[in-house]
């Protein structure tokens, strides 16, 4: 595709994000007491909000682009006849869903063979989109469109660190390696979900490193990181797009400080 | 004061909250690269608008009740002359201030005697007041009220546990403590600042367990959590208002469970 080609799916696909985001917030904070009486089953309001966003999503991206494959998290893959795919994951951070707490997002990305061309993130509480394509990095929130960029110049000593959950790391050696980076940080909390990586695009986080994620966690957020100026991959330095346990960092200094002392 | 004084205060109170979150956002969430070139000093944005937000509460609180105490993070107490007290925390939550994420807040909390008979948390970039008082716990929102209640049926086995950060324990021991309660309870997940204690009242999280609590940290919430059929005290079940280790459940016999297993 051409850039024109990339920004105007992308362009597409925030405006099917935010109108599914009305669905999502239909589930968002409310009184699960109440709701569990509305059936006889267990009333799960994450896996449903889940399953109709995504398939709200995958109606309007189908009739769009029929050639266009999908891939999503709950409805799985439709085979289409081009190389372009659209990765969904409906409601990224699912335990934020359920608590309450709006660091949980709709994540859409676009890929072109295995190479991530675009990708958004929607919060619809908050009411803000952070997408990132060929011209760049933005916001979009209120009315207004703010260019995004990573700090150029954060080291390790002056970054601060966001990780979802210590417990998502798949092994001690891993958490250890992920302590020895927040020590030497200047600044390391936990929480923030899929939110983090949207602020490290901003500008005010500069390191993200969480274990345990799915292609389909990150694979979205890939082109929003990069258009800002930071570097995301595995812990190796390969491409983030397996999922696994993800390094990104506002610049390549700093993620290279971070893989080494992560991996030392 | 009778209930209808302290809600007059309290809307008041409301008022200027919202009017003095405006300031907060003109330093949330700014470049600092750029804005470390404004000055010949460091900048340091959460110092400036904790004082800048602190001085604007004091100066209308001030001129609308004269007799009442004022204390504040920022500028220490102004004795008033009635046993009426304001307690201002301008910006809690600066760690997540600093990072870009709206978990702070301002909190403002009303006192007569050692009594805490109101409080409120503003959220101004999502845009939310969270307010407690003698007529109950009410959130507001995009010109809304809604009534909030904590969920009165859950047990520690269903419950959601929020903690700001595991650091902020001030003993190993206090964290092993909390390491019980969370592998007793559904889900424990770390982050969340005062925004947590508001999540308790809407019914969402179940349990906030921290430690290294200030009064004022506290204080402002405790009539929020309480007019939602919350308990919050200090570990050993008594009043929070000296902060320190805090547990507040969404009632109280899950409060009971938290505090066995806490302290056992």
């Amino acid at each position: 595709m051409t850039p024109e080609e990339i920004e105007k799916r992308l362009a597409f696909a925030r405006a099917v994000a935010e109108d599914a985001g009305k669905i999502a917030l239909r589930y968002f904070r409310q009184p699960l007491e109440v709701e569990n009486k509305l059936e006889g089953e267990q009333f799960d309001p994450v896996t449903r909000a889940d399953r109709e966003v995504e398939a709200e999503i995958r109606q309007k991206l189908g009739e769009a682009y029929p050639d266009d494959s999908i891939i999503g998290e709950e409805a799985g893959t439709s085979e289409g006849s081009s190389d372009i795919a659209w990765i969904i994951d409906p409601i990224d951070g699912t335990r934020a869903f359920i608590s309450g707490v709006p660091a949980w997002g709709t994540l859409l990305g676009l890929m072109e063979s295995d190479n991530c061309v675009g990708g958004l993130m929607h919060q619809p509480y908050i009411g803000e989109t952070f997408v990132g394509g060929p011209s760049g990095a933005f916001l979009y929130r209120q009315g207004q469109q703010t260019a995004l960029r990573s700090r150029q110049g954060a080291t390790l000593g002056d970054a601060i660190l966001y990780c979802t959950h210590p417990n998502h790391f798949e092994s001690e050696a891993d958490l250890a390696g992920f302590q020895r980076v927040a020590e030497a940080s200047r600044l390391y909390r936990f929480g923030g979900d899929c939110y983090s990586y949207c602020l490290l695009a901003q500008g005010q986080i500069d390191l993200v490193i969480e274990g345990g994620l799915q292609p389909y966690d990150i694979i979205p957020l890939i082109p929003l990181i990069e258009a800002a100026g930071g570097v995301v991959t595995d812990r190796d330095g390969r491409p983030a797009t397996k999922g696994g346990l993800i390094v990104a960092a506002a610049n390549a200094r700093l993620h290279a400080e971070a893989l080494a002392l992560l991996n030392g």
